[in-house]
């Protein structure tokens, strides 16, 4: 029988009593008797709501400290017995139903991040109020369990509007939410006592489960779902426009917020396969998506793009979306950004196929990474530091600026092992004109960064034919190729050398910087140690 | 204080009975009185020790179908009360301490797992037990927590060591073990009622950290934890020998098991930045090791390598770690198999910058993958389909085997997406010969896999130069260009033709299969449909 239940008696014992008043106005108003203790019963008797102290009700005094005010044999019995199979004990007994529990539980958690001492933080461990709540939610077909205040509003409607019953729905949904914080509570606990210890143990809840078409193909089930409390998600994404998100397209989506997050002036990013292949910062946002573009002009097609700052109408209208000859029209999967103009919106969403998602980059930074691998997890702090050190180790001294480097550097970063990035500065635009990835060799990345690079600047030059090799030498040598890790042989050196690359920048650390550093003083580059790794996987 | 505590009074309440006799004896033996509820009480006194019924403690009998046994006033004082603060207070109340709670909880998840109707579900939900247990952990300062027939022994022995006495280390272990005892409980539970209504919620746990040098990187922080209760885990591998496994060789390590795992021949998986370089079935181990190898000779140095049989001597051997000339030595960073022969590990201990690793290569195979990213979980089933269908779509029939296709198939799996593997069977051997992955374009991976092949090709011929060009055709005829996701456009199959391919196998989908295959036509080639694509980012 899923029926609704009278509140008839209803205890009350809360560690945040915001807003309690009204949900104990509301019981009383319907006849309902509230029981309390101690802090509790002061704050509802203040608001002139009649109280039975809970000790007339246990036979029991608040004991050692208020370590004993609820736990008893009267009030769990009142809570757990079965109102239909029990009936007769509990009468028998003298055991009177309570319907309702509101319970929060001590504030472990922010007792914890204040930095107390041991003593103090055991002593805020709540071993009442976790009982009295599970009870409360294990006879929920009977009894209400209320622990989080966001809810007396809606409860005290639902009490109102029924005569001070609450629906099996309403009971059962309030059930999961104890279960949750229960779970929530020892796990928080769990991992203080053993961080005491000095043991270091992870637990993660997530919930709000979105079921997704697939995974990262067809033939796999997904679901994206949120951490719990975490104060910012990815899940928290404003799905403005389009189709579904798809399980590849948030993984990518993570990856372009992720590449513009850390940039200050205007920035885009365009990402495939999780790799970004445009990547541009600079002044006017048009001339930054641009620029990101010819990146990779081909590769680009079907990209999930990332803006940091609020997109215009203006910048967007560069898809070509409404060009009459088809092939003009950029198809990208998905626009993400911190905000955008209602022109913008306005123009994007004539075409359904295109996502739109508000979110602002920044709250992708994170402080840790997790990485699950079967049946374990790879625990990491983020690779959130750029720079370490900048030391030119060659003959030659780069003329190129530090902000140039300092993109190059977020830009391999970004990339997935090996990486090498090959980036340049044009008008006061700092642009990635060619990337190499994923590769097990690092002379394949360092040819295709160069290969792309190479074809770009064939492509932008307009000028006359006989000028084209002379404009790609005097941009190669302005351009900066920056790699993730260190040159292992001087063979990336050569190759670099032999597109016209004047500046390299990597970590160093290898056992033959020497002879690595001997070929870039053949070659007439210069050469800068960061000494900071940038692996990723 | 962080004294012992000599156990006077224990309260014994477990559902799971077993060797609850032996720790309640050696108690007994040291003068302790045992407190014990109905079914462990008749378990207790068949054993011939003698127990105090529960009631007699605390006035009230067992009620409500079992649903209140423990949950009094007297219990928890006796287990909560400060000994030294509340002394004069118990003894005015008349609580006597309890000194230890022995107490497991009922089975809830293992009748979850039984399939059983919500209501029995529901009173598989264990309300004393968690209390006691949390009420005994809280006060661990005073009260031993035993959750675990498994510290039975250990605690039998210290008790009779120690005059029926804890230490405060063993209490503090104790009630850490509790509360992740607790949270666990509740995670279920939570998850369960989640799952009744409908909503996925998901709730991992980790612990035995194992701290790392460093991440991905120098300058970030690193652990490695169990995720607790998975009945496999990477986190179990044996290390035999060797310097301290890195975080990436971690994630290098799994890829290279999940490479093998599902090969039934000798496999064997080399894996350069989480991607395979060489992998290669077949009979003979050192055979399937040196075509493995033979994949990609530069990169596989410094590799991470796996094999799913024993392995022998001969098979490492190829790596020559001893020869005179040090350019001969074939250096790689780790080594795991399900086992290894003694002499193979009496060869490779020899080399201490060479980690060996044991691990059984199915045990990394996984109903589910997770990936964390800020505050956001993708969860999705893993990708362990291989093939769906088979269709020839092309005029041209292929003469391939479909153990080759197979194989090419599984190899394409393993890389990151836009992926392309070329394989063959080499005297019964299937080779990956040559791959391209991790890039923006798909064209980009074709050239990188067919170049890389036509390598191998070129350095594995040992005859006349004039015949070399030939015997690369008729290899490259054999062979297989296996696609993880759809070819978009004609190309792909015009740069394969201009490399000798003759067979090609795509998941196909794409709106210009049809001019796909006619290009495929136009050049006398086969190319089969699977309708499975296998992306990994």
């Amino acid at each position: 029988m899923k029926h609704s239940i009278k509140i008839k008696r209803a205890l009350f014992s809360v560690s945040d009593k915001s807003g309690v008043e009204a949900l104990a106005r509301a019981l009383h108003q319907n006849g309902c008797q509230i029981i309390s203790t101690g802090g509790t019963k002061s704050v509802l008797e203040k608001a002139g709501i009649p109280v039975t102290e809970i000790s007339e009700v246990t036979g029991n005094p608040e004991a050692f400290g208020g370590r004993m005010k609820t736990i008893s044999f009267q009030i769990e019995s009142a809570l757990l017995f079965d109102r239909e199979k029990d009936a007769d004990e509990a009468r028998q007994l003298g055991i009177e139903p309570i319907d309702m529990v509101v319970c929060n539980l001590y504030p472990f958690e922010r007792v914890k991040n204040q930095g107390v001492d041991f003593d103090t933080l055991i002593e805020n461990i709540d071993i009442g109020g976790p009982t009295m709540v599970r009870a409360a939610a294990k006879n929920f077909k009977y009894v209400a369990v209320v622990t989080d205040p966001q809810d007396y509003p809606d409860l005290v409607t639902e009490l109102q509007d029924n005569d001070g019953a609450l629906s099996y729905e309403t009971r059962f949904r309030l059930m999961r939410k104890a279960f949750n914080l229960t779970a929530d509570y020892d796990a928080m606990i769990a991992t203080a006592m053993d961080e005491t210890a000095g043991h270091l143990s992870v637990r993660l809840a997530f919930d709000r489960a979105k079921t997704l078409r697939y995974g990262e193909n067809a033939h796999q089930q997904a679901f994206f779902l949120r951490q719990r409390h975490a104060p910012y998600s990815l899940h928290d994404l404003e799905f403005l426009h389009g189709k579904e998100l798809s399980y590849n397209n948030i993984v990518d989506l993570y990856s372009a917020l992720d590449a513009v997050k850390d940039l200050s002036k205007t920035a885009c990013a365009i990402i495939k396969h999780n790799n970004p292949c445009g990547l541009c910062e600079g002044n006017d946002q048009r001339q930054v998506f641009e620029l990101a573009w010819a990146g990779d002009p081909v590769s680009a097609f079907g990209s999930i793009i990332a803006f940091n700052k609020k997109v215009e109408r203006s910048t967007v209208e560069f898809l070509h979306l409404d060009a009459e000859n088809k092939m003009q029209r950029k198809f990208v999967e998905v626009i993400a950004a911190p905000d955008f103009a209602p022109e913008a919106i306005e123009y994007l969403k004539k075409h359904k196929n295109l996502r739109l998602v508000r979110f602002e980059p920044k709250r992708v930074t994170q402080e840790k990474e997790f990485k699950i691998l079967a049946g374990s997890l790879l625990l990491q702090t983020s690779d959130n530091t750029l720079l370490k050190e900048k030391e030119t180790v060659t003959q030659h001294e780069t003329e190129v600026d530090d902000d140039l480097l300092n993109f190059g550097l977020l830009a391999v970063r970004q990339l997935k092992s090996n990486a090498i990035a090959v980036v340049r500065k044009k008008d006061n635009y700092l642009q990635l004109l060619g990337m190499g990835c994923g590769q097990p060799n690092r002379v394949n990345s360092t040819r295709l960064a160069l290969e792309r690079s190479r074809e770009n600047l064939k492509n932008e030059f307009t000028g006359e034919d006989a000028q084209r090799e002379r404009y790609i030498k005097e941009q190669m040598e302005k351009a900066v190729l920056v790699s993730d890790a260190f040159f292992p042989f001087p063979d990336n050196v050569e190759i670099a050398a032999s597109y016209g690359i004047k500046t390299i920048v990597q970590p160093g650390g290898s056992i033959r910087d020497k002879s690595v550093i001997e070929k870039c003083n053949e070659l007439g580059i210069a050469m800068v140690f960061t000494g900071l790794r940038h692996f990723k996987h």
